[in-house]
This record gives structure tokens, sequence and C-alpha cells, in this order.
């Protein structure tokens, strides 16, 4: 009868295997950026969007921040905004941010919340105006004024809790509002990792197009897959952490320094990274603790 | 003295008066439709909203539920989708739907939560999709298919409620998902009545653009300042209600006999209309009860 | 249709202007001292506890203290027990306790209950006794014993917070227990110190007969606005508050040194002075700070 | 050795022969109308206090109900107010009810609270007007009017559950108002047995100066145990129950066909008789049950 | 790189495969009577506690039930009683009874307690003893007195839910006491069904072995998947249920009319039985439901 | 009258004189190591659990600590297994491991919970097996293996924790688990001390075959009443304290030095001697304070 069962026994063992992992992590808050392929591959949207159904139903708590990728430049198009950037930072004025705001908070972000309702995991949309989560200033990037760019300054988690506690889970676009209430776009790793730190979160997840932290940006053999507060420090004096990874590495850095427990950097075009990661003993990506 | 504080103690004697008041609403759930000149001049959008910033404060358990009004018109021809209308209802195909939820949830939603933040009301932006609140199915007036318009077949409370016990005030905008999670765009009137119904409101209110209910209708002062099950039986009797008032008036007895204590239609352009309808012994508007 | 409405604007505008007082209150507790006018005109009697049912309406949690003023005299007339005084202070023997007692904890303050719950305000009448609420120890002023008159050791603040987070108002008399259980009168002022102290009330409030704390008693016009530590130490080296004002301002200072926020000397004569010090702009009295 | 603990032996013995009904009556609300020579006599007095501190500490929950007996009289006479009777009710007059609730609620509940505290009880004293307690109407027996004598017609328990869950004992003195506001001094029988019933008490038990009901009023060995519905009858239609013991019964019997167990009528004389009845098998005075 | 992780994405895959499983019975309480090779073969019996260890983890509650197999019968042996049966059943006087208990309660039990802790899942040992659970009376077999075996007349919950709302899994030997506190043995399906339908489980589940119900017990290819209420009456009066299979599916059938939502006879030979019945498409031995 | 109750009167009596030490003690934790002749005394033993039941009923909450005793032996010798011992310590291989755990966890512990649940006091038996309570290592005196012997290094105390608060008594085993789920026998004064501690109990208990701590061995007239840190170190020093009682008593010091507030060494023949100690004014035994 065993051969008659073969298949399911298989499947039933892989659940066994996990059984540590589920333990391990049970009740910790897990703080997910979603972007890149994730957002635009539909395969891989769903994939993602079941692992973290899968983290949620045996006993983890996911938060979801997401970016808008290329659907704010779309319909900027449509509406015939015409996009700035200076120091690779779009200019935002009052149009393009209602653009954006509409595009994260009124498409993305319900998206998102319909297609984990769809999976049977209950989520609700949120920005960081609602209960006044996230409170920015405005950002003047070498002294020029490029318009409703926001950093954050406060993340007040009271909602947030609350939500996780009933069991919903939050899935939060990048809108946040100044001390007069004026609303700021933000960068998304930026909102992950202030809100990976304000819950205290056990993992900080960056879903990305890239295989990780790589010695050799071209040669993903070359990836690094831990790294440490004493590492880090010889990467960045090494010169081998380079362009746009230096501030996304600080940025983990500071995190796992404040009371997030691990950040991982994985690679969101590969199916499933999260539950491997998260699941298996096979790591993906870079990990990054103290 | 009394004579330096005479100012003063006016305004004191003003906040004794609505003692009375505060007591007798205390804890009670109020359902707001909020649309018309609430929505479109931008004093009375104040005003009302400060209306409620104040209902919340003394106790009540305000709930918003909004349309989008003239924004979701302004949207379309920007992005030069043309309107088309069936039976007085919208043509609403997935490209519609798409620009009006953007509009409905990521524009005057999120701006209704700024909004209230500012005053100092906790607020939270949903639409019917989040912790799958509200399910409708497609309609099909006089068997003609009008693309993604839905009428509402379930209402989830668990969500709102959550929010309002911790003191949140949810706003609610008018998207909902049928069975198979698709979209669909709702007539606010009905989202208002079907949550207010769910939640077994003690009010629910009719912000509009009218004076209230009249037996002329080109004629404000044949205002009809109460309304029962019996009377509104005579007045669809005699005819004297007719036109878009028969649905509305309708809904409205079917929210009084189903858990709901008192509708009110108000005017909404009339600065503080709420306040004064609940807080003061003056009537506005027309008043619905069993 | 405004013109109609005119009043009633007014009276929205009213609540409106009180709604930031109101969110930034919101939880406090406040302690009044209740005496003077406040007690036997029974006009200002009405405003007072009206004010202290909006008060507790709008969100504060508000405990009085009364004295008993001319009803303990009265009493003891009706009794032919006559009154003697030494330094001030009346000597209390134990018939003079009984009668002082009973007219203090069985009428007093079910009097103020019962006008209380008659506004709509669920109220409790407490002494010191209750709960063992307030444990004293005799005083002997200048070494000259006086009879049954207590000072201040402990407050156990158990009952009165059962009682505040169901929602009922305490109202307490001024007797208290020594470590052997027998009863003392003790001064008005000093209950509400302690009292406000040992539930870190947000604010203690005197309700009085003299217009706050003036530079020169005899001219109102000399009142002075604002007190903290430093200006305080001023004020006494200076000579300026000099009698019965020297004792009572030092008990002020205490408090706000130790957990309280702020107290405040308001003329009781002044009808609603409570509301107009809390939810106005203009100051009534004295205001202590640190 | 055991000889020289023969002492302590015994004493654990009966504790752990009290241990079954200790068991039996664990979390039951017993309300206790206490007058009589148990409020007269100093030994009998301490003697019921510290029965109920032990009913207490063993797990029941007491509520006490006193009238005034002769401290009404006494101070009526010091303030020369004549006392005038009609068919056996004292009128109340406005001055003789001011006294009457002055030595109920002001004297004699706030002695009895300050016994327990003393004997290590928390107890909080309350009359009928804390939290509206006990709403009343005047009663006109024989369409007389004799002032300010009410009849229960609410009880409304939740301040008394409040404190009973929070482990305080309520002492309650028998004023009330009426749907007014005016106070009304009410019988005391009464009230005990309006607050069983509304508290759904295990017991209600009168501490009377009698030994029970008796066959022969003048004979004590004539006592009758225990009644039931059934014998009652037989009791009234053989007349043997007779003058103010028949409407005493007619309550018994009220409240435990509505929700009240047991009740007792109590010999208040006899040391210890609460303990007795409730603690030991020996039955004290009549037992009445459905 | 899919290449390199197909083996991790398989995984992840089965993961996600049973999430709708894990979704849908989250919450449920799951009764598992565990014996046959469960308990004698250690592979199936890690096999068995892991897929326990795994329905708990993901949100499910299980209650395990145990018998003493042949540990009994050898325990006897080695103190050399002599087993009688009558009827096929255990005489079980004072002495075999010890015994029993001891090789249940303290062998098997706490044996259970040991593996399930070591997996990483929090377990209670107890006992029809513990909290006075189970009630039994003596049963008389064709009116023979065979010693010490009972059957249930009650079971007391609390404990139970006690421990399942603080996330143990509760882990019970078949020992109940009779209203004179005499422990009697009890046959294990008995409990098993007894305490499903007392905690109204969602799933029973008998681990037994064989292959489930048969049409022809020696040919297993007859297996019946699933039996209702209407389908089993048939099968009785057909005479295909026959012997000791008889009263088994009576039980089975009582259960399922009785707050039990499933039950089922799972072959307890195959690996992973529990895990392959609840979280995959493919049914193991006999289901029956109303 | 009195004459005819004289003697329920003295019991009333009694339970009042036991009121304060009732009152005193409210609500704390008392750990009872039970052995000795209360263990194999039928007399002393129902005094015990009596008693144990009375400290349950009037508001303490005990935990009892049990070993084995000659049940152990009594059971090695049916099984014929020959004890070993090696200075003073059983050898404890794994068969006779096995006899012991079922002995102890299977006979005497549901033993103890059947009288317990016959008294009528709620109790559950647990070893340190169940919820992974009692964490040993091997102890290895003087260097020699002597098999299955440990000792405590973490009580996990949420167990306990959970039954008291629902108002069971635990009663616990001698068994606990090590870091590799291996099964240890553990001394039972070891286990109530790391007990005692782990719960901040306000008293332990040793029930002992010993009048308690004696100056001269042979004489109980020796017998030393009170011993605090500083009488300790004079009684070590001075050598009066010898033998086995100089680890029993630095287990005592350790307990008073570490969260426990009284150890008592009691006599155990004495019956009641457990109510006599903490009941009465007379003193038992030996008492260990700080």
């Amino acid at each position: 009868m065993q051969q008659e069962f073969k298949k399911e026994i298989d499947k039933a063992e892989i659940l066994v295997e996990a059984l540590g992992y589920m333990q391990k992590y049970e009740g910790d808050i897990v703080v997910i950026k979603y972007g890149g392929s994730a957002m635009t591959n539909e395969i891989i949207k769903k994939s993602v969007l079941k692992d973290i159904a899968v983290l949620k139903s045996v006993g983890l708590k996911p938060i979801i921040v997401h970016g808008g990728g290329k659907d704010i430049n779309r319909m900027l198009d449509r509406v015939q905004i015409k996009s700035e950037f200076k120091n690779g930072l779009r200019v935002t004025d009052k149009d393009t941010l209602e653009i954006a705001e509409m595009v994260l908070s009124g498409k993305i972000n319900k998206g998102l919340v319909t297609h984990l309702e769809q999976i049977g995991t209950h989520a609700v949309g949120l920005s960081g105006k609602d209960g006044n989560m996230i409170t920015v200033e405005k950002v003047m990037p070498q002294g020029e004024d490029i318009g409703f760019v926001g950093k954050i300054t406060y993340v007040d988690t009271t909602l947030i809790n609350t939500l996780l506690d009933q069991g919903y889970t939050p899935i939060i676009s990048t809108i946040g509002l100044d001390e007069k209430y004026h609303a700021y776009n933000i960068n998304a790793d930026d909102v992950a990792t202030a809100i990976a730190r304000a819950v205290k979160a056990s993992k900080l997840v960056f879903l990305t197009d890239i295989e990780g932290v790589l010695e050799n940006p071209s040669d993903p053999s070359t990836l690094i897959s831990k790294i440490d507060t004493e590492s880090a420090k010889e990467l960045f004096e090494s010169g081998i952490i380079t362009g746009g990874m230096i501030p996304k590495l600080k940025n983990c850095l500071d995190a796992v320094q404040n009371d997030v427990k691990r950040v991982h950097i994985l690679d969101g075009r590969l199916e499933h990274s999260l539950l491997i990661e998260i699941f298996t003993k096979k790591g993906v990506g870079t990990m990054i603790k103290r």
C-alpha cells in the first residue's frame, strides 16, 4: 500500500521537514519589501503571494510593503505628465504625486489585497496616511528641491499591531504625511526598513531582481551568502560594495543593529524564494545579521 | 466679572445644552453617506469633517461611506475614456473600473483620511476589498450588461468592528468583490445602507444636495420632516414621491425596518447640518423611522 | 437657508471650537475641589455640576472632593453643640465629628450624587473610609490637641480606579481613618491634593470664592494668571503671597512637582468657570505649573 | 506530641468540617438584611460582622442591607422633630427624611464600612442613590399620603456587580430615588429582597430578633425549620401565620420563586448565627425554599 | 537558477498545495485515537507523532487518546498476574487495574508526552482522573461482573479546553472515576468518541491496523471510502458489516449525529496517513459523515 | 438558646479565629513536599490532603510535590529488580527508572489526584515531562555514574501557572527530562525547592517524619523553632547541624534567599500539622526565613 501512496507520503514528509521552521518562527513578524519581478511577472507574483499566505497560515505574521514600479510611469504617460529626474530621484510635483498615490494606494495596493483574499488570507490595504502611521519630512538631496519626496521620521505601529492581532495581513503603500499633513512619496526600501524596526520584526526581506550581494556584480557565482557587522566593514573598505548597493546594505546593517534579527536580500525572480529561504536548509540570496 | 466672560459663558452653555444629546447617543454607531456639495465645496467639506470629528470626540462612532462624484469623470476625461450610460447607470468596463477605483480608493478615500487625521481624529481608509468586507454580484438592470456594477449580497463587519473598537473612524470606498474576486463599483447609497444594517447602526445619514423629502420638489417650504412606515405608504400611494426619490426612500424604509433606528436625509449644503441634526432640537431635512 | 439656521450653526461652531480641547484632554483625570459658592448658591451649583457632566461626556474623568461648609455649622447649632476653634481650626471632639460626618457623607455627598445622576452622569458617593481609601494620622497644630482632625498619610486608589474604569464619577467626602480605624475630619484642599497626586491627575482644580492669586488681594485687576516653580519662589520672597494663600499655594506647587500636570485656582462664583478654563482660550483664575 | 497539640488539632478539624460548605457555596452571593440586636448590641454586632468577613474570605460574596433602627429616632429627638405614624408607618416629611438619610447613609452605613475594614474586609458603603441603583415610587398605604416613603420599582445591579467583581463587600442603606430624583426612605426587608432577586442571590438572610417562624409565637419550641411553597399555603390557610409575619413570609416566598435559592429567617440574637446556619449541619431559625 | 533550486521549489509547492487545507481546518479540534501499529512500530510511531505536531503547527488543535495495547500484558506477565477474559473483555480486578493504570498513565502516556515535546510540541499527559474529567459507571456485559471496567457517563471539558487555549496538546489515558471515586479502565475507542463529542471536535480519527471498512474483510480492494447515515443503514441491513466493526461503526455514526463533523477510520500502518488524509486530495481509509 | 448552640458557637469562633490568617495568606502560593508518613499512613494522608483542600478553599494556591517512597521498592521487588546504592543514592538504570516512573506518575500521582477530587478539590497530576516543565542534567556524585539521576537546571512555570489560574491544584511527580529528552529521577526535596523558587512561592513546606531541626537529634525537646540566615551560620559553624540535615537546611536557606518567603520543616506525623502551622498561633517544627 505504501507504493500506492508514495507521492502522498513524500508530500507529507515535506510538511514534516518544514515543522522545525514553523515552530522556530511561530509568531514572528516578517516584513516583506515587495517589488521588481514579483510585481510585474504574473507567475512570480502568484508564487510570492502564495508563499506569504503559507507564512501566515503556519503562524508567522507577514507585513507587505510595496512600491509602484512601472505602473506609475505608465499612468503618468497616459495623463501626459513628463517625468523629470534629479540625482536619480523623480522630481515629484503635486500633479505627479496625485497620480503616483492613486496608482500606489488605489490600484496596486488594493490589487494585492484582492490577490491575498482570493488565496484565503485576510488582508488590509493601508497607506502611511491611515492612522497617521508614517510621518515624514521633505528630503532635499544635495540641497535641491525635488518636490514631495519624504524621509521617515516616525512610524506609529498602533494600527499595524491592531490588525496583526486580529489576524489580518497589512499591505502598505509608500505614502506618508509631514507634520502639516502634506502627502509625500517615500522610497519603498526605507518604508520596509522603518516599519521592520518599529514593529521589531524578526525578519526583513527584500524581494529584488538580483541574486543577492555579489563580489563581482556581473558574476552570480560570487554571491556572498552571509554578511555580519564585521564582514560588512571589510566589504565597504575593500570597495567590493559599490553604487546603489551601498545605501541598501547600510540600511540593512542599520536594521540588524536596531531590533530586527535578520535581513534577507532575496532574488525575487526565483519561484518560492520566500518559502525556500525560510523553510528549507538551502539559503537564497544574502542574509545580513549582527 | 460675569460681563467680562459673557461670550465664554454663552459658549459653555451651548456645550451644556449639547450634554443631553451626548449622553443619549453615547456609543452609538452613525453611518454617514458622504457626497454631493460636501465633497466638492471646500468650506462645506471642512464643516462636515469637523462635525464628524466632534461626533467621535463626544462618544459616537462614525463610519463614512463616500462615492467619487466628479473626480471620476475628470480622470476619465484625462485618460480619454468616454463615458457611456444605460438607464442612467454608467457602463463600467474594465478600463473605466480601473480609473474609478484609483480615484475612489487612492485619491478621495485617502484624502478624507488625511483631512480627519489633520483635525486630530484617527481614521482608516478602506475599500470593500479589504478583509473581504463587501461581497457583491453583478447587476443586469433590465437584463442589460453594463459591466462591473455590483449589488451587495453580504457585508462582513469584522474589520469595521475591530477598527471601531480601537477608536478608529473607518472611511469606506464603494468597491466590492464578487465570489470570483472580480472588483465591482457599487452605488454609494446602497453601500451606506448595507453597512448601517450590518453594524446595526443607530443612525444612517445621507448628506445630499436637497432640502430633504419635499411634497413639491420645487418648493423647499413643503419639506416633510418625519416619515414613518405608515406615512410612507400614503406618500407612495398618493404619488407625492417620484423619480429618484422612490428607490432612495424605499432604501431608507428598508433600513429602519432592519436594525437601523433612524435614517436622515440631510441637506449637506447647510453648514454643520450633521451637528445641528444630532445636537440641537431643530431638525434638518427628513427623518425616517419605523 | 443658512439664515434660518444661523443660531444652530453658531452653536455647532462652538462645539467644533471645543473639539481641540476634547481631543487634548481625552482620558485625563481632573480632580475638582468643590466648595464655597459652588456649594451654597443653587445657580452656581447647577452650573458647576453640569460642567462636570460635560467634562465626563466628552471623555475626561472627573473626581469631586467636597467639604461641608455651612451645613455642618447649621447642624451643630440644631443639636446645640458649641463650636470651638484653636489657631483657626475647629476643635473636633467625638460628638462634633459624628455630626460633621453625617452632614458630609450622609447629606452633602449623596446630594451631589443625586444631582449628577439627575443630569444623567453616573456618580458614586464615597468617604475616605470606603475601601480604606484615605489613611490619616492625628494633627497636633503647635502641639495642641484639637481632637479628630487628621492629615493624610496614604491614599489607596484601587476603589477610585475601579469606579473610573467603569465610567462612574467618584464624589468623595473628607473623612479618613487612622491606623486604629478611628475616624477623622480632614481639610478638603488636602484631600483633593492627595487624591490628585495619588491618581496622577492631569488637572487639579480648586473652585474658590476668590478671583485667583492676586498681587494685591483687594484689587482683582492684579490677578496673576500663571505661576511656575520659578516665579513662585519670587512671589514668596517678595512677600506678595500672604496669609491663607501661603499654604494653599505651597500645596499647589507640591502637586505640580509630583505627578499632577496643572493646578488651577478658579473663581467658582463665575458661571461655567470650569468649562471656560478647560474648553476656551480664555483662562480663568490662576494656573500653577512646573 | 498529638497531646500537646490536642487543642490545635481540634481547631483544624473544625476547619476541615467546614470545607464541604466552603466548596458548596463558593462564589455564591448572600444578601444579609442586617438589623435588630445585631445593630444595637455591640457584642452581637461584632460577631455578625466577623461572620460576614469569614463568608467573604472563604469565597462567598456577601451584600449587606441595613436599616436605621433606633439611631434615627434618637437623632429626630435631638433636633426635636416629632414622629408621627399612620398604619404603623412613619410619616416621613422632608425634614424627617433629611435626618433619616444622614443617620442611615452618613452614620450607620459608614460605621459598618469601618467595622468591616477594621476586620480586614474591604467594604464600600452605598445608598440606593449611588449609580441610580434603586428606583422607587411613592407608596400611598390605603390611599394616605405619608410623605417620602417609597416602594422599589427597579434595581440596577451594575454598580453592585462592579464592586463584587473587584472583591468589595457592598453595604447598602435604604434610600432610593423616584423618576424625578426625589429621595425616599424604603423598608429594609424590601430592599434586601429586591436586591437579592436582582443579583440572583443564592441566599437571602434576615437577621431578626425572633427565633424564626413559630407555630405559637409565644413558644420558641414550636419553631418551623423549613417552609416550602406547598407548606406555606397550608400555614396561611390554617391561620398559623399572623400579623407582621404575613407580609414578611410572602416576601420570602416571592423571592424563592424568583431567582433566589433559599431565604433564611435567623435569630440575630444568637452569636454567630450566620456561620452556624451556613457552615454547620445544625439549622438556625426558619429556612424557606421553593 | 530555477534548476539549481528545483528540489526546493518542489517542496515549496507542496506547502502551497497544503495551504487550502490549513485555512479550511484552522482552529478545528481533531481527536485522534492512537493505537495499534502506531503504538508498537517505532517508525510508524514517529511518523504519527510528527503528523500530529504538523497539525498543531499549522493551526489545528489535536487531542490524543491512547490505550495500552501489549505493554499492559507484558507488565501483567512480569508481575505474574494471569489474564482472564469474559466475552472478549478482560476481567479487571483491583490488582490488574493497578498495573494497567501504571502502564497507561505512568509509562505510555508520559512516553507520548516526551515524544511530542522532543519534536517541539508542548503536550500534557492526563488521565480521566485529572480534573475529574471522565465519569464512568461499571459495565456488566450480559449481567456478568468483570471488575473495574467502566462506560462513560460524563466528560468535563474544562481542563481540556484550558490546555487547548494555552496551546498545549492533551494526551489522555483511558482511566475514569465513578461517582464514588473508584478507578475504572475504559475502552479507548469509547473515550475518543466521548471526548470528541464533548469538545465538539471537527474530526475524530481512529488510527487502526486495517485499511478501513471493507465490503469483503479479506479483500482490501473492497474498501468503502465514504459512509453516511443513509448508506450505513443499508450496510447494516445487508449484513456487510459484521463482528467488531458493528459497534465501532455504530459509535462513529453516533458521533457524526452529535456535534462531530467527520469520523475517519484510517490505516495507521500507512506512514503519514494522518497528513495524507487531512492535507491531500487522496483519501485514506473510510470517512463517516452525516 | 446560646446553651443549645454552645458547640456550634465554638466552631464558628474557630473559623473567626482563622480569619486573620486567611486574609493574610490570600492568593499566596504554597509548595508542599509530600512524603514520609503522610504517604504511608492512611489516616495522616487523609488529614494532610484535607488540610490542602482547606488551604485551597480559603484562598491559597497549593502545589504538591511527591516522591515515591516504599511503593517503588515494592514494585521493583515484584519485578525482581535488585536495588543498588552508591553513596546513599539509588543506582537508576533504564529498567529501574521505567518502574520508578510508572509508580510515581501512574500510581502515586494519580492516586493523590483522586483523593483531592474526592474531597472536592480539582487537581491535575503532572510529571516534569509535561509541558517540558523540568529540565535536568545528569548528576555524577563524586564522579560516579549512578544512571538516570538528575539535578534541575530549569523550571518552566507556564503550565503550573495556567493550572493555578484556572483553580486547579497541580500535583507533581519527580521525573524530568534532559536536553536530549531522556527521563531522569530527581530528589523530591530538590523538585519542591526548585518549583517554589520558580513560582516565587510564599511558603515552601517539607512534610517530614521528624519534629523539625533539633539541637540534639535524639531529644525532641531541643527543637529549634526559627532559623534565619544569621543563626543558620552559627548552627553550621557550631556543628549542631549534621548529616542529612546539612544539605536539607542549605536548600532551605537557598530558597529563602531567592524569592521564597518562608520555609517550614513540619512533622508530618502530627495530624493537621499544615493547618496548625498556617492557621494557628502555635508553630509546628522549624521555620526558616531570611
